[in-house]
């Protein structure tokens, strides 16, 4: 298993204030993601520009798509995108679509888990040749006091056993690593923790000195 | 029961081409929606310049929101927005996020109903405040060749019953319209059979004819 990688979630409201956040992290982390609040906000223009001034980051198009797989991931991975995401609530036709097109691209899906799914749809997601999903302790979730449990762990590890990398989100901080020791972790998923820290540039190194103590030694 | 009304999809990947058909198609429709593909493509500009643009028609931004509730739902009613769709795989907290800030708005959130859901999750929506919701043949489930059957008209029906009303939309024709007479019809919501009918007013005016005749005289 390969090192855990961290990833930049940016959910501002706009693409300027984005764009400052990303330029004092980008030597600190792995990937940027363009979350769907910044989608939602300033449309593609977000994943262009963001490409454009990073070109050697993976980037991530947090779409969370639900239908019009083939359009809306024609869309993204046009603006520059290396990632997806479809939301596991979408048709197995949609996933089949989007994931069709990122092939093409050389690109990726990712599942985002939310809600009702089974261990039954992650098999047939991987079964089209899905290689990723992301693990999400939602932001209303989280606010209303659900917290990472045995659960989430259990459920995280059938999902790499079914041979699906995760990428986790959802308030994480590098004290909760050793939680996920067990797991297939792609990245960590980190956004308000990096962009609103008083020294971001810490605050990365402290989810990078957690992975390396945690997944070092796999990383030769 | 009120008469449903038609509702325009606008999925274009561009705005300036939305506008042009939503120019030919205004006098001829209820709602505007600015269509999930619209909102990814252009950001919430597009919402924005419909609203200036069309003040009078209810405007749906499609978000299909899954998380973050209330910056999302802020983001769409301070574009303009009348109804902001939110799709049945978020979490009830996000759903009461996004209703809170609809409330204060006078503005209402849609429920976008797509893979797994149940009666049950449709109770809780409906006990939050929540009033409609739409019912989706999705774009891809249609390219594959899944039609409305009785299994979708008897749900639509118990979601009727619940108190929900619903849009319903998917490849719909007015040959279709008879088979909802029995189901608390919102809107019909229709996106290429309009804005790629060789003459969209007598598109539009073809739905207005099957809804006079079937629900025409519930509108005294």
């Amino acid at each position: 298993m390969a090192k855990p990688q961290l990833q930049l979630a940016l959910d501002h409201t706009n693409l300027e204030s984005a764009l400052q956040t990303v330029k004092i992290l980008h030597p600190y982390i792995d990937i940027i993601e363009s979350g769907t609040i910044l989608c939602v906000s300033e449309g593609m223009k977000a994943v262009r520009e963001l490409r454009a001034l990073y070109p050697d980051h993976t980037l991530v198009a947090d779409l969370k798509v639900a239908d019009a797989g083939e359009t809306l991931a024609t869309e993204a991975f046009n603006a520059g995108a290396d990632w997806m995401t479809v939301i596991c609530a979408a048709p197995l036709a949609t996933m089949a679509k989007a994931h069709e097109v990122a092939q093409a691209r050389g690109g990726e899906i990712q599942i985002e888990l939310f809600g009702n799914w089974t261990l039954d749809d992650a098999r047939a997601w991987h079964q089209l040749g899905i290689k990723q999903a992301i693990y999400h302790r939602g932001r209303d979730a989280q606010a209303s006091g659900q917290s990472w449990g045995k659960a989430d762990l259990d459920l995280m590890k059938q999902l790499s056993d079914i041979g699906l990398e995760l990428s986790i989100t959802g308030g994480i901080v590098p004290e909760d690593l050793p939680l996920f020791r067990d797991i297939t972790v792609r990245a960590f998923i980190v956004g308000r923790a990096l962009a609103q820290a008083a020294d971001p540039a810490a605050a990365a190194n402290a989810f990078h000195s957690a992975i390396d103590a945690l997944w070092g030694d796999q990383h030769a």
